[in-house]
């Protein structure tokens, strides 16, 4: 029996019990080496077989192809909304952002130090309720890149398939929110970027998956740990990695694959939020906020009638055991975050809860 | 009893045993909140108690004045190197270096991006066997800043104290190898920096100390994440921080603090170092690397009369529980890292066999 809660929280997120189970162990003594996984050495043979078998992992569950090279970096998705342009946006270049909330308009603001952003859709005008389409996109004429926020944690909302591209464009992607939570064709991309503290890990590490060929044109003069070409000449080691991190997301794949993989995981994915959507769409007491052509898979955001009922309704959950469903500030009401490790059978439990509170409160 | 080696690695290092119970426990269930540490969010309750509690044991350690921030950063000393003159490094103005090693090289190299670089000292000609005494050292006439690394992992020296500074210049230490191993003032530097994998927690998070003025002068424009002012503006939460590593240097701190705090630790520390220093100074047949008056409380250097006997020398220690004693390239021989949590009875325990092996080869 676990002590443990539903643990609906955005980010940092609740971890496969399986994943943790084993950093107990390993946090003492790893692989009986009789040295604790925080304490090896970066360049000593144990975690030599972590890096490696995360790495290798990461690329079978993304069928990653051999002119990708896998990073793992610090800094968050935050530090790579700067070096990407930083690294592949040329001065006097155009790069075609799409906004769709908080994170994307965050990468804007620092692309723009380092060229020309050209705004290709947003949905600002409506709160950020919907996924631009293909039809409400207009990209510039020759832009360097495309980016997309594939997921919206603040305002529940996810691309159902990545945008498309101008000819020589290449696609970037901040996929903090949803990386491998269900199938992704990786050929279409140049750049993925993760922070892991959502679908892959602890906070501290941000995967990034890129195009060896973006290594070969470095858009200016940077410090050496700012350059993408650094970490790829060092397989990620050119300083002391965050190797507990790296640890923990390799254990994370690893876990994974034993579900059997991205099929599974989306199947998955895809039944538990059809749960609770099933409850917001099943009578009129419940306000879903995003578009129901828009909706994440990862973060399921609603209301009650009023205000009041939100509040009592984040109370009475807590007290059962379903925490941090509180939705956040610039939204309201609740938000329920379901990343690939929250279990099924949370959403059942969750499904019910709302049931029985409209009942009451109905 | 314990499973575990004695490990000397250099960093990532090994942490104070208690402190890995308390994690084991923490990463299923934090303070009964049903949610184990990895997964709380970096805005929640439980964390704030992290994260303050962790501030405030730090500066009660290190006695740090009100006029400094404490932040807890990404990306290691290495970025630092470049962060440091970012920040505080204008374009046109000089900053005086004291070369010690490797690292000091790097943080040279970096600066260089950004401004005028004085090495004000060097022992690069006698391979980095000492630390330039303050005769030796000649600043420029006006630099912003002095720059040093207090303590050489690679080459086993370090500041006896702190260099001068010419007026109006302020101090920036890079103590990645050893902070709070003994007694500091705070007051004199305007910033300190230090990865935690040596005396502090694990690889991943990097702890900065400035003087709050610092903040007041930006030296150029910069990308959110890379301003000092953007962290101590927010706390370290501008974005999602290491919440692990900040959890776990938290827990070193009191542990430093339940062992006596600085005074305690550096008695303890020149103890430990003493052993193993007796035992090289006590024949011919042990051959220190760092002169006598440079000599480290953390690193301890040292060769066998041959290169044959060295890897012997290694092998066999290994075989008997001594991990990582191999010296870095660069210098060759043995290196016995002994950071504040490796344990006294590791260094008496290597002196013995130290001793038993000189009787069998010398």
């Amino acid at each position: 029996m676990s002590d443990r809660v539903y643990n609906f929280s955005a980010g940092p997120a609740v971890l496969p019990e399986p994943v943790l189970r084993d950093a107990q162990r390993d946090i003492w003594d790893i692989e009986g080496s009789g040295v604790g996984i925080l304490e090896h050495s970066h360049r000593g043979k144990v975690f030599d077989g972590v890096i490696e078998r995360a790495e290798a992992d990461c690329r079978a569950i993304g069928s990653i192809p051999d002119n990708y090279r896998v990073l793992f970096l610090q800094g968050g998705a935050s530090s790579q909304f700067f070096m990407v342009p930083a690294n592949l946006l040329p001065d006097g270049a155009t790069a075609d952002y799409i906004n769709t909330g908080s994170w994307s308009a965050k990468a804007i603001k620092e692309a723009r130090l380092y060229g020309t952003v050209h705004v290709a859709a947003s949905s600002e005008d409506d709160n950020f309720a919907f996924i631009p389409t293909p039809d409400q996109t207009r990209c510039s004429p020759n832009p360097v890149y495309v980016h997309f926020t594939s997921n919206n944690t603040i305002f529940g909302t996810q691309f159902r398939q990545a945008p498309d591209t101008p000819d020589g464009a290449f696609l970037v992607c901040d996929a903090s929110s949803d990386i491998f939570s269900r199938r992704i064709d990786v050929s279409r991309y140049g750049l993925i970027y993760a922070g892991a503290q959502k679908n892959l890990g602890p906070a501290g590490v941000t995967l990034v998956i890129l195009r060896e060929d973006l290594l070969e044109r470095p858009a200016r003069e940077l410090p050496t740990m700012l350059r993408y070409s650094t970490h790829a000449q060092k397989g990620s080691r050119y300083n002391t990695p965050p190797s507990f991190g790296i640890y923990l997301m390799g254990r994370v794949f690893r876990w994974i694959l034993d579900q059997g993989g991205l099929d599974a995981i989306e199947r998955r994915n895809r039944a538990k939020a059809q749960v609770l959507y099933d409850v917001l769409d099943g009578s009129g007491f419940w306000h879903p906020t995003a578009q129901v052509e828009s909706r994440s898979m990862m973060n399921v955001c609603f209301r009650t009638p009023g205000e009041d009922l939100d509040r009592a309704f984040v109370e009475a959950a807590a007290r059962e055991g379903f925490m941090s469903l509180k939705g956040h500030r610039s939204v309201g009401g609740m938000r329920a975050s379901i990343y690939n490790a929250f279990p099924p059978e949370g959403c059942d439990a969750l499904a019910r809860f709302m049931r029985d509170f409209e009942a009451r409160h109905g």
